[in-house]
């Protein structure tokens, strides 16, 4: 079986096989928990928000049509018929030359409908104030049901929530609700020149650095890591160890295996699961090409490349998808962040594949500008000089300097 | 006491007061668990990365020297001196005319000083190869030292750790780190009207949403937040409130109080905190300017104000870089994400106060345009539907549409 056998395609064509894995079950969880999760169904106002009309200043409900012509030169004057305690409806009504003192946040009474700002009036006793500006009807009001009204979708389903999509909920008293289940990802290290990290390298060893970079994007995607260590290039050993993770996990990440004979290893291990299907043998990407992706017992199985720049973007712009997906987004495709740069260099690339490159953004006075970063894909350096990737098309021969391109941040 | 009798700044002169409030201790902890913290100090490398030079390709390892001149009509000859296990040290050496046998990460043998493609090469007998391309010193190798030198500084202290600043601490073997302690960041909602967001409110009354809001706000920056609930608006009440938070936490955050007497029980509190020090009341901002910062027992005790989109945004252009400053960021002042945009409208603006006004994006065949949300403070609904703020100068009436603007990302 060689490498180039079946099965390469290109990015569009990978990600197109996201929605052909199963959704993660739902789950109910606090509202205080929820941050970062992909609602399960939209959520719909069983109310009004607010369901009473509250002043947004410090001031005096009124009537506004008594305050019309109301100025410095002429002032209104009005009964200040009580003041509005915070949190309890007025017990009393605002006719017209009336007045009710009133905090921000406090309830509207009758009759009023709206709200001079204390900066604009001046008391003359304790009865009787002078305005001094006129207010227009809703002035200084939020009404009822300016916010949200009844039957509104006030969260969608399959969005990330965001604190102020927490903050609505709250509002409208959910501080419980129904997400998809937090995937857990579990990923093995292959090699048998790697070690674990806190060992110390023989001659011709290396440490285990995938299963840290590949945990942190993970984590950073708001799913759960589990590493299960570096599994030797054996067959019978990596077909243990996946069928251990499989049990345990959503998602499975094999990272190593560069080189032909483990990448081999790593198909052999897919075709014994009862049912397994290769979806994917190579994308036309680099760096990344050697990626393989599986359906095994219905869950997503990758192999990725064991060089650490090559994993990451493999995960950054293909895993990730689909680890969106199956914990519920609506949008798995939509990247996270984006930031529009100029290239201020030419960028080579090679035709029939899509190419991603590392930059790091430099802010000048004239905007910010993109500066590819070049070097292997073996090079950590690289990842910690840049912000970021750019995406360049398999059908673009090269960019050049002054090109304006979306920046995938890391 | 009025609200605005003394201290009423400008965000820069806030701004520059965060550094004036101490680092939190620092601690050590798993890698694995430092994600998103921020180191102590910086890292040196204390040997070359990789410390032996390395295959980046499976091929055959030579020295470039006896490949000069080959092409598929001339191919030079090897003779195939062996082949190198992985994880191990050849034991050999690799002459003129000598070629071994390497998989992608394999260690060149002594005397090797490139790798030729395993696909420009073929095999003739067991004991010799033909080479179809040359390769030039150092080709298809990852040098001793090339990724990092002994010496070098590999991570920096104060900066957020990355999952690629995570591999190279792994590939480096130090799978502890010392980081600045997670700040634990206390809320306490006050309102006679705020109710907890899983009561029923009765008239007049409204649900708590900035427990909820801030607590998403600060796990978003890292930290820990910790809600003590709802105090009323009385004096004893909010200062053990107060005092029991200022134990537990590293930094205090009241919210509501956007009436004026609330805000003066505020200050009151502070002021019977032995040596406490009102340090802003009041920013020439909006939405936002009721707010407090105070140092109370050496720690940052805000008062934020009530409404939820003023309170959001005083945390995230404000709080947030004191926030990042006791956590150990050494920049604490880069705001974290910003998107270039253009203004699809023109926005009017105050002069003598920052305004931040609410946008949403909108991706055109030009570009990306923001579309400003305008709305009153109180209402949730204009930040559910924003993607992030612009800020508009103090000196500046407004930005006309076509305005390329920095979008600060929620």
């Amino acid at each position: 079986m060689t490498k180039e056998f079946f099965k390469v395609l290109d990015v569009g064509q990978v990600l197109a096989l996201a929605p052909s894995f199963a959704r993660l079950p739902t789950e109910d969880i606090p509202l205080t928990e929820a941050a970062g999760r992909f609602l399960a169904q939209d959520v719909i106002a069983d109310a009004d928000l607010p369901d009473f009309a509250r002043s947004t200043v410090d001031g005096y409900a009124v009537q506004a049509a008594s305050t019309f012509g109301a100025a410095e030169a002429s002032p209104a004057f009005f009964q200040v018929g009580g003041s509005i305690a915070m949190g309890e409806s007025p017990g009393f009504s605002i006719a017209a030359g009336q007045a009710a003192r009133i905090a921000t946040g406090g309830m509207l009474p009758p009759g009023a409908d709206s709200v001079v700002m204390l900066e604009h009036a001046d008391a003359l006793d304790e009865a009787t104030i002078e305005v001094l500006r006129s207010v227009a009807p809703g002035q200084h009001v939020i009404t009822a049901g300016e916010d949200f009204e009844k039957n509104a979708v006030i969260a969608f389903g399959g969005r990330r929530l965001r604190p102020q999509d927490a903050g609505v909920l709250a509002a409208f008293g959910r501080t419980r609700v129904r997400v998809t289940r937090r995937p857990v990802v579990g990923i093995i290290s292959t090699g048998d020149e790697v070690v674990p990290a806190d060992a110390a390298p023989g001659p011709g060893q290396i440490r285990d650095v995938n299963s840290y970079t590949l945990a942190g994007l993970i984590a950073e995607s708001g799913a759960v890591p589990l590493a299960f260590g570096i599994v030797k290039d054996d067959f019978a050993a990596l077909h243990v160890a996946c069928a251990r993770v499989l049990d345990r996990c959503d998602m499975l990440l094999v990272s190593g295996g560069s080189s032909v004979g483990v990448r081999d290893f790593t198909v052999e291990v897919i075709a014994a699961f009862p049912g397994s299907e290769i979806l994917v043998h190579g994308i036309a990407i680099s760096p990344g090409k050697p990626t393989i992706l599986a359906r095994v017992l219905g869950k997503p199985f990758w192999g990725l490349p064991g060089h650490v720049v090559s994993a990451m973007v493999v995960f950054a712009r293909i895993v990730r998808p689909f680890l969106r997906h199956i914990a519920g987004a609506s949008d798995p495709l939509s990247q996270d962040t984006r930031i529009v740069a100029r290239l201020n260099r030419n960028v080579a690339s090679a035709q029939g594949r899509t190419d991603f490159v590392r930059v790091r953004l430099v802010r000048g006075e004239d905007g910010i500008w993109a500066e590819p970063i070049l070097g292997k894909s073996g090079l950590l350096n690289t990842m910690v000089k840049a912000d970021g990737l750019i995406e360049i098309g398999k059908n673009v021969e090269g960019l050049d300097k002054g090109t304006e391109v979306e920046v995938i941040l890391f």
